[in-house]
């Protein structure tokens, strides 16, 4: 798919803007989706103009995370690429890796007598975290043949990243996680899945062990659980793909990571969906593609949260007049996948889509939902489709054969 | 597909049934298709709670006959695996195939002078078959290398089954049918395909030349006709794939022998669907995933009987509420391909399907039809696709990605 629209790629002046309600998609609570719920004229009424339908994000039946999520709809097939949660927290962080590195996602944690007591350490306060992993990076800058580089997350949350001196092979980033999963156990010791693995595993292992004894005196953050040990995979960027110059926009860190992955600018965001609207309108001379990222609908979701989810899409809704003020050529708004109040989680479910341009035929869904988003013109389809129908309706892809 | 839904896998204590009418998808007479036709309110009623679609069996205008269309319900893609006719009746009548075997689908037929004047014998009384079948093993144990069984079916319907020594190599079973498929023609000589298959080929001339002398003297079988020739393929279990024990629950031997080729457990069940829900209900505690077939829907579409396979289908629907008394967590009704009591065959139709359980939109269809089912959230897509589903709604089924 993606080889077939590079060749056709034309670049011109249009902007796309693409808009994720991070989980968008819902389940009935009392016979309505959080979507059919909430009360939002605006979306409703630019659903009755656009292309309107359900995107599957991966498969039938499987439940992405966010990662997955959000390779498919910029464009990438999610079964194609896999990304470790470490390269996701570690890019989120802010920290450029290279072909050299390894990134690990590592939880401040409370030990006892040699058991796992607190997973998260209490979730010590983001401040707290701070001066402990400055502490960290002050005393430990170099383990054996790695640079260490550490970068405090939100809470508990910290990034390890050990950096070689040199590329690594592929697959050294076969290491166990170090997070029993259950209080009242031991932490496991990172073992090697295979022979060009064995460094990393030995210096996480001794990462371990320096840290645990820097941290020893202190309560209650004495420990960490090491998760997600990864390496970056080698994904071609937007540019390259579909000739875009792309823009993300989210405040969350692990979802400007994810953008950086394929390529995208991602400079940090505070606030919320008005002062990421400020910024597209701020950048958008500079960029071909918007990817602007709405956190709390999945946050609400996973908390079980219907009426909080269904506000914060009647939030976004208000902002639409603005975002429409833009003159986006093409307008996408969607979901990486759904977060149903009901299942207090991701779930498989296809997400609503709309893609409001001019060459659409319109006049199928009456508003923005799921059974709505099902009469519409795309029908149910991969979630990767929707960035070669974005490109086509904004005059970016030339025809196929004479 | 398989390969990823195998990774996600995790096992609980939910129960999955599905219900297979066999042959369900119809097509309109006077307007109405069979299930439109049907006073089916419990189908009706529990369809528009439901996730509702069309499968489409093998892929767009193919019409898949029993193998085919059962694989794609058991979420095996129908084309990656094909299995033999003969195969298939030789597990139906309770031979457990080897990786040694080849299976032959006979029937008794009546020749007169080197002419086939009757392909079925007159479809001869079961009883008669046994007897003569029984006269054939004791007669026939050996011919050159390879072991004879034989076994006998309805009718006029046999099973052989050459074992040979050794496991065969792939595509031994490469020698024709020997049914002239009319009558007054002269059946077939078993020719290879290729050099490996030259023995079977080899051992199936004298097979038949056996028969036929011991046979010369009997009126009307006084001959064999050979079909369907062929290896077991080496399909992956429902154990192995997704992680279900599975039980088979069917009258008729065909569909047992195609639900043991992927592993399932298939006790010989005697009586309709009454007999095959008390048997789910026996044997609830020891197994997942339970497939219940229901031939005679099929039968009558064959007959072209409308009427008839209308009345099957309400038979089944008062069921229903017996049925859901078990509790399953995700019940499946759907067909394994169409027969349209209009075409008096198996078709390309896509087949209605729901899937009743807790996280469904539902409230799309008004019915349990095809016509109804277009509008429900599942949509149109390949049959392979149901287990996944399944499996996604019985949480079976691990996140994919972080």
């Amino acid at each position: 798919m993606q080889d077939m629209v590079h060749k056709l790629i034309q670049k011109n002046k249009t902007k796309i803007f693409m808009f994720i309600l991070d989980g968008l998609g819902g389940l009935p609570v009392n016979g309505k989706t959080e979507l059919e719920a909430a009360h939002i004229p605006n979306l409703d009424e630019i659903a009755r103009k656009s292309a309107t339908g359900l995107h599957i994000p991966v498969d039938y039946g499987i439940t992405p995370g966010s990662g997955p999520g959000h390779l498919g709809i910029f464009g990438y097939n999610p079964k194609q690429w896999e990304i470790g949660r470490g390269v996701l927290e570690a890019l989120g962080l802010g920290i450029e890796l290279t072909d050299r590195d390894v990134a690990i996602r590592c939880n401040y944690a409370t030990i006892q007598e040699g058991l796992v007591k607190d997973r998260r350490a209490g979730r010590i306060p983001t401040e707290k975290n701070r001066a402990l992993t400055a502490r960290l990076q002050q005393e430990i800058r170099q383990i054996d043949e790695a640079e260490i580089i550490f970068s405090p997350g939100m809470e508990h949350r910290f990034a390890v990243v050990l950096r070689f001196p040199e590329p690594l092979e592929h697959n050294s980033d076969m290491v166990n996680d170090t997070d029993p999963q259950k209080i009242g156990k031991p932490p496991l010791k990172p073992e090697p899945g295979n022979p060009q693995s064995e460094r990393v595993a030995r210096i996480a292992d001794k990462l371990i062990k320096r840290v645990a004894e820097l941290l020893k005196d202190e309560e209650p953050a004495n420990y960490i659980l090491l998760r997600g040990i990864s390496q970056v995979p080698r994904i071609p960027t937007m540019e390259e793909v579909f000739g875009l110059k792309a823009l993300a926009i989210a405040v969350y860190p692990m979802y400007r990571g994810l953008a950086r992955l394929i390529g995208m600018d991602t400079p940090p965001v505070n606030g919320d969906i008005k002062e990421e609207i400020d910024f597209l309108r701020d950048n958008i001379e500079d960029y071909d593609f918007f990817f602007v990222h709405i956190k709390k609908v999945d946050s609400y979701g996973e908390d079980g949260n219907f009426e909080g989810k269904a506000k914060k899409i009647e939030e976004f809704d208000s902002f639409l007049p603005e975002i429409l003020s833009l003159k986006p050529d093409v307008l996408i708004v969607t979901g990486d996948h759904s977060t149903p109040a009901l299942m207090k989680e991701h779930s498989w479910h296809p997400v609503p889509v709309l893609i409001h341009a001019p060459y659409v035929l319109g006049g199928l869904s009456g508003g923005f939902s799921e059974r709505e988003c099902l009469k519409g013109e795309l029908g149910i389809f991969p979630a990767y489709h929707i960035l070669p129908l974005a490109l086509a309706n904004a005059g970016r892809l030339k025809k196929f054969g004479a």
